[in-house]
């Protein structure tokens, strides 16, 4: 992402009109301006949030609401998730500062996006696994509980900071980073043939095996053609 | 400061008991445990203060209350003061990311106290008058009014990050990085099965389709457990 790009963020099942509204001024005191809603509990334009906005309306008028993440991130890149602290899951965390860092530092042209999970629980597993990596926001251990708004605005300032330094380079040739959608219609493929061979023997085995196949694919940079290259892998295997 | 010494945070006429319960709360998110009030609107057990601590609460009990800023840092060797435009004043402005690293850098004893304004207005030019520097928070200047919990999360989480060398974590669980031979012997498996399915249709192309096959897996960092999942997936599909 060159410098001076700026990240979507996706606030998932956000609980309290207050917070989005917090989230919303955070975002615009960093030159932020593209929200997604993924099943909020309330309005964006409900009262509280345009009264905790302080002015930053503009975020919320063109936020946009969605009915699943996987549906709010389709034309994204690159996704990553947050959390204050590690779950047990494989997944790359990154401290806060090196995934700003990593994310600005590459110059290929990418559509970034940045999810914060609900107030009271953060992302869930499933939520997870649609996430490149996980940014480890670095809180004191014995008091994690971090709010939303404050969330967003420490992820914010890390990049309107990011902008303000010199930038690496790149080179990632004439391929293109395939979006997320390219990458679930692939995963719903193998979906498909892996239930039809009864790829989970056991079926309440399935989530978790599931899960895993998808952090696998998910935490992976993979090109256009990469994308095609493994359905066409896929289908030819399952063929008779 | 010496790194591991935290600051004293201090909020000079503060109007909104919720600000003064989420500042205790941002406070205790990285390990801030002193707070001074200088006229405070409201009494910092407010039950709108204790709400949005959300469990702060030992912050607000033990927070001290002065009926200046004079007096509220007479026991202090440096006071830093806050805002996010500057005035038109004599003054040292430091951005925030320098003025953390100078204070955490200096290894004399010092008794640090950070200044914040009321929310209207910020500190006034009599409290500037007070402090050594100005620590200015770099804010998009379109949209510069931060909230004050969020200022001072800014403040502490520098704070926080000035204590610790942040270092990348791969979170793997239980299970061990696979091997180049287990990778290895997993791609092995996968082109005698492409072979048998004559997946390169066209043969001379086949070095080049394997070759982006091959690029995909090594460059992941894979579990045994993932290649162990890879392979039951890959067999899975090939069995009739």
């Amino acid at each position: 992402m060159a410098a001076g790009i700026n990240p979507i963020i996706i606030l998932v099942r956000p609980q309290l009109p207050e917070n989005v509204g917090a989230v919303a001024r955070a975002m615009a005191n960093f030159g932020l301006e593209t929200l997604r809603l993924v099943e909020p509990l309330s309005d964006p334009l409900d009262p509280k949030a345009l009264a905790t906005s302080a002015g930053a309306d503009l975020v919320l008028t063109k936020a946009e609401q969605f009915s699943s993440l996987k549906e709010a991130i389709s034309d994204l890149t690159h996704v990553y998730g947050t959390c204050a602290t590690e779950r047990d899951m494989v997944k790359n965390y990154l401290p806060l500062r090196s995934a700003i860092s990593e994310i600005s530092e590459s110059s290929s042209p990418q559509k970034v996006g940045i999810a914060f999970g609900p107030e009271r629980t953060g992302l869930s597993n499933d939520d997870f696994a649609l996430c490149r990596s996980i940014i480890r926001i670095p809180v004191c251990t014995d008091f994690s509980s971090l709010n939303l708004a404050q969330a967003v605005v420490l992820v914010a300032y890390e990049f309107f900071q990011s902008h303000q330094t010199p930038v690496g380079n790149f080179h990632i040739g004439e391929t293109q980073l395939a979006s997320r959608g390219q990458v679930h219609h692939f995963l719903a493929d193998l979906e498909t043939i892996l239930d039809e061979k009864k790829f989970w023997r056991i079926n309440h085995k399935k989530a978790i095996m599931w899960r895993n196949l998808q952090n696998i694919f998910t935490r992976m940079d993979l090109t256009e053609q990469e994308v095609r290259t493994l359905q066409g892998m896929i289908r030819s295997l399952y063929s008779r």
